[in-house]
């Protein structure tokens, strides 16, 4: 008797869920009522079954599924453009840095100096959008040649989230690094930048030395936090907009996430 | 008196939900002018800093920096049911998926049976949906017996891409192990239920054992696969709807994290 109420909910369900996916395939996204040779909702159409695509790309490449990536697919070029230049991307950072200090608020700083937080600078600290916004948002070939010319600049605005989060996380008594790929030759600009950016005590400043300049920055970024741990720090936090920040060995307690589907670095 | 109050601001938030909710249904979603003064146009502001908001709070569990998170926020309930319901769920899988298949096909399978694929099994391989949708799709709180009766009917059918993809490495020529937070006990419901939905040939199914009750799911899983190296298994990748799938020790050369916006298992 109870089994038969089950399979009866069951096969009401069972209907219920396989006239949705009917639906869902079959039905017009809006009250669409053109041809389907009408140009304009055609132009509508692909739009929509861009965005939807598009928005699956970006998880696939925000958890790390897509793994390596060289290009935004050309069909999601307006997309990203839309994500990073609109609310979302703020929004997404906005969160992102909300989860991070909630952690921070959990964690008993000691007072030692030995409790650490590492933030990454580009996309994380220091926001490249007016470089992409005029190189199409991810979507040419990376340029080595004007990105440097771009940091010699020291013009990158702050992310704003960001900002807010390296502020609370600095009052809360962490000891601050920041690592990241740009090379010791960069180092100058890069200060500056982050002054300007409104960004100051730091405890170091890690960049490529000489000998990290060929390693993949998964390996780089690894070693330098298992040397931050044999100098006797706790990291805590790892705050980056790649994977390649947070994944491999000495990881952090925590790691948090930032979006980017401009670019992905190996 | 003090109940009295309650009672009434309870009434009153259950009208105010209760039109809102309608609102969210009748209001047109295109083309819309009327002035910020009007009920309509509001309830239209406020699904628009719901979706920012869900999407993001999306993002935010989907990368894990959310980390441990007990419920859907109410904000968010009517977008995760949406979601779930609507496209978004299966195109996000059919990427991963895809993503998967991808990698499979850069594996040299060695032909002596010893290249593992783990697969977890709960929205997964199966998808509990019919079971969520009666629930609030994750915005309940989770209630052990009555999931364990859906179990134990083993109709949960299959998340298609996934089944797409496990007849795809099956073909490829992967060993492939099913490793999951279900219980011994339901062993024999497991099996009906997978074979009831597609899937066969798998190597071995992994359930917890006695010993396992009480361990958090990242510990029972990196155990489990500790096991399958130390019995000489290449574990090129684990696909997963939970971090705890996939993060820990023993990790896979590759991990696919699958969407899963309703419940977060520790």
């Amino acid at each position: 008797m109870e089994t038969g109420r089950y399979v009866a909910v069951l096969l009401i369900l069972s209907l219920v869920s396989q006239s949705l996916s009917q639906m869902i395939i079959q039905i017009p996204p809006e009250n669409h009522r053109s041809a389907p040779s009408d140009p304009i909702s055609d132009g509508r159409r692909n739009r929509d079954a861009d965005d939807l695509y598009c928005d699956s790309w970006r998880f696939s490449v925000e958890t790390n599924d897509a793994g390596t990536w060289r290009q935004i697919p050309s069909r999601c070029e307006e997309y990203v453009k839309e994500y990073i230049t609109g609310a979302r991307y703020l929004s997404d950072s906005d969160v992102a840095s909300g989860d991070s200090l909630a952690f921070a608020n959990t964690v008993e700083v000691a007072g030692n100096g030995k409790d650490a937080w590492i933030f990454d600078i580009d996309e994380t600290l220091l926001s490249n959008i007016p470089y992409y916004a005029a190189h199409g948002f991810g979507s040419e070939i990376f340029d080595e040649n004007s990105f440097d010319e771009w940091i010699e600049l020291a013009e990158a605005p702050a992310l704003p989230a960001s900002l807010k989060l390296y502020k609370e996380v600095e009052q809360l008594g962490f000891t601050i690094f920041l690592l990241t790929g740009r090379a010791e030759a960069q180092r100058n600009a890069t200060v500056k930048n982050l002054l300007f950016a409104g960004y100051s005590n730091w405890e170091r400043l890690i960049l490529r030395g000489p000998s990290d300049l060929g390693k993949p920055a998964i390996v780089y970024k690894s070693e330098k936090r298992k040397e931050l741990e044999d100098e006797g720090y706790t990291i805590h936090a790892s705050s980056g907009d790649q994977w390649s920040d947070l994944l491999g060995f000495s990881t952090a307690i925590r790691s948090f996430k930032l979006p980017n589907p401009m670019y992905y670095v190996a």
